[in-house]
């Protein structure tokens, strides 16, 4: 905490700096601590953890608006994850308190979690050993309801900060679609088991090239009732706590009796 | 498996179509089975799980050499994953018994397997539902000696097509540098708690602007004797498997106590 005891609190998302859902974002965190802002100059949906290896950075300081943090903001050229680690080595004046990436315009639930660069981005600061959360609301439209679940935003920042959230532990919020007075709370869960069945669009161009257009379906292939999916449809706002180790701990065994 | 009893094995990677690395896995594959290749036009390292959302995809069929495979190898202006993705809906004629992906120049181990493209392409058939091995040689090198570890590389996608191994599961095979002689085996191990300590490298460009280059310094942060780096340092080929289910299952029980 710095001398006023206001926590230091990164603010990123994949959408860029100038999307609705992170204004929404900066001006709820505002009201708790000390808000720097180093977000992507452009969209960058679905970079997964894609970082800058061969190519420059740049990372200029913006203003864009009016508010408590307006000589604090960065429009950085890379990835979310090169916004994170850029922030945090060269730009911030200290080591955040917290990171909190979003609000995602667009669900980041389930099987998201890996295409997703906001939460990608969240990730990065864990694994630099920083608190970190990602929010996503399940509305694609830029005229969403960014500020339907502002008490459970500023709820659950205010939780991970008190309650001294486990280095490296990451959250995935997502918030269902729903005005205000429907929401019926937080409900912590697990990663749903989802798949994107893809359905790619085939064209050819004005040269007589074929090329594709990715589009899918998402579908559920989970039936429990402590999952995220299961949460949204109910109404609530689901909570995952997310780590990176990704190894199959209990597949070692099987491995070591294949004998290799 | 198709009629001659031959594996379609897809082979992907992300240092693109034409490095030494995937060309020396095609020729060990084309040993073992029907080997199909749809790969990034350009190099794609450091793109984690990156799918193209936002742009076209072009997939055009290219020649390379002679081997076997001479008529069935694609180059994609995608991503990894796109690779994979478009490859498995629209290029195979039916879904393959394993997806390869490499040899990616330098190291996929511990937390590089969350930035890898490499390791990306293979999550992603596990996703949905092919048995996927990424390869990495831990040298940057374009005259590494990729065959060093050729009869190792062959014996792991051969256990994995016999033994069945589970669905959705990924094995992340990463290859010390040393001369055929020298490497001691094959060790399955955990994915070791490491992280990169970012060093960005600041410029200013012919117009005045700073900009950055991201360096850095690999740390291993684990001690263990189970872990993937050991058995690298100790002249192992490391195999650890690999999940994507990212829920910290331990620390639901803690979420829950702070009455969200």
């Amino acid at each position: 905490m710095n001398p006023n005891n206001k926590p230091l609190i990164l603010v990123t998302n994949d959408d860029g700096i100038t999307a609705p859902g992170i204004r929404a974002l900066i001006k709820m965190m505002n009201e708790i601590g000390e808000v720097y802002v180093i977000a992507p100059d452009s969209p960058q949906s679905g970079m997964g953890h894609a970082i800058t290896v061969d190519s420059t950075l740049f990372c200029e300081k913006v203003k864009i608006d009016d508010g408590p943090q307006s000589d604090r903001e960065w429009a950085c050229s890379g990835t979310p994850v090169d916004c994170v680690k850029l922030g945090v080595n060269r730009i911030l004046p200290r080591r955040p308190d917290i990171c909190v990436s979003g609000i995602n315009h667009g669900s980041n639930s389930s099987i998201n979690v890996i295409y997703s660069g906001t939460m990608s981005a969240a990730v990065e600061a864990g694994v630099d050993g920083i608190p970190a959360i990602g929010f996503s609301l399940c509305d694609f439209s830029y005229s969403a309801d960014f500020f339907a679940a502002k008490k459970y935003i500023q709820q659950i920042v205010r939780s991970a900060i008190e309650n001294k959230m486990k280095k490296g532990m990451v959250l995935n919020v997502n918030i269902p679609k729903l005005p205000e007075q429907e929401l019926k709370g937080i409900r912590v869960c697990r990663q749903a088991k989802a798949i994107w069945q893809e359905e790619y669009d085939q064209r050819k161009d004005p040269r007589g090239r074929t090329y594709f257009w990715l589009t899918g379906k998402f579908v559920n292939l989970d039936s429990g009732d402590d999952t995220d999916e299961r949460a949204l449809e109910e109404g609530y706002i689901s909570v995952v706590p997310i780590q990176y180790d990704m190894t199959a701990h209990d597949y070692i065994s099987v491995l070591k009796s294949w004998e290799l």
